[in-house]
């Protein structure tokens, strides 16, 4: 796994702005020439993309995808890339496995951003009657079956996270139990080498700035600005990896 | 008119990197603490936007207002501000002087920007008999009204641009008479000490990078990538005004 430290993100202290200094070859070294990303995940990811678009860089919502694109085509111009958002809402990890070769490997990306495990928690205070051992073995398998097709791939996961208070969804009721599905998708993150975004820290350090419902505005979906506070998160991720 | 150069802008070597330098007070000192921002112009302000969400901070569409809106809230949480976008696809300025009570002056804007031209020239190649005289005049008229209402208003302007080469509005045939225009919107942006955004430079010089298509799809809306352009350049605008 390779993760940056949240202080090294900066989550509160980060700054758009964009610097003069000349990008050399050397940023963004995982994503090749002409290379195809994609974006896999739930509503977070999905953020109301256009089903009709089948990309690449265009339908693809108005989330942290959206947002981190936006910013990757622009900077990575004379590479050409091509990316993808696949999210589909609602989704946990066993329905990302059902649409995997369609939605997935059929695209043969060269990066490969997953955040998923939010409904795999969330549903079960509900009807679902999945596990946190479920999530695990799940999304290790899909990782597994991944690997074996597309061996070169570079993987990059997502912390599934909740905004602790002041949210509708009453994040702080949501612990301890969910911190198992983050405990778990940090440790499949190790296993594959697969750049890791702690969100939760990201979340967290940015609201002891603002209220956390200026992040989200339930606790789970991000705010404009949470999806750019997000986006970034995911960049300097990537951009380090 | 305060007027950042192309080169300062760097608009192709400039880049989305936060820079992991501390925000100061300085930074966008023209936003005040809750200050509200528009955004006014013709499709590529539009660029889809909700017209149903009144917005702040959503419904803004999926252009450089939403983008640069993004970045802006991230960036400057703690200010706390409210930005929206009143863009109507096809407006020419005398489109918004007639909606401009409504759309503009009773939403109290600390800071508003305006893109507007381009369909001023543009019509002319078919039905509309406006000239380069009645643009300048109706945009005179429109911020010296404006100024009378909201004497305090930080403005900023956008010049009107096209892409020149390779674009389904064959750019190139537009000019010189194009160029007629932007010198009006630069001269209109001097006279009111506005803020201006060099955007056909801009895209020049992006389109020296890589083909004039890559940044719009036809000469004159923008891509995610152009909008990511435009946003960037705005920001840089703004924060240095």
């Amino acid at each position: 796994m390779r993760e940056i430290t949240t202080t090294a993100l900066g989550a509160t202290g980060a700054y758009w702005l964009p610097s003069t200094a000349k990008r050399t070859d050397k940023d963004f070294d995982v994503i090749p020439q002409g290379g195809t990303l994609l974006f896999q995940g739930d509503s977070i990811t999905d953020a109301g993309r256009d089903r009709n678009e089948e990309g690449p860089n265009t339908g693809l919502g108005g989330g942290y995808t959206f947002l981190a694109t936006a910013q990757l085509i622009k900077a990575l111009a004379a590479r050409n890339i091509s990316c993808y958002n696949r999210g589909i809402s609602g989704n946990k990890v066993f329905q990302l496995s059902d649409r995997w070769q369609e939605d997935a490997l059929s695209l043969a990306p060269d990066l490969l951003s997953i955040l998923i495990g939010v409904n795999d928690y969330w549903h079960t205070l509900n009807e679902y009657d999945g596990t946190v051992e479920v999530y695990e073995r799940d999304f290790r398998e899909l990782l597994g079956r991944t690997k074996e097709q597309l061996p070169e791939v570079t993987l990059v996961i997502g912390e599934p996270f909740v905004v602790l208070e002041g949210s509708s969804v009453s994040g702080e009721q949501w612990m301890p139990d969910f911190r198992a599905y983050q405990k778990a998708a940090r440790g499949i993150a190790r296993e594959f080498d697969a750049g890791f975004i702690p969100y939760q820290s990201v979340f967290d350090e940015a609201s002891n700035e603002v209220a956390p419902t200026y992040w989200t505005a339930d606790g789970v979906h991000p705010t404009l600005a949470g999806s750019q506070l997000m986006a970034e998160a995911w960049l300097q991720t990537v951009n380090r990896m």
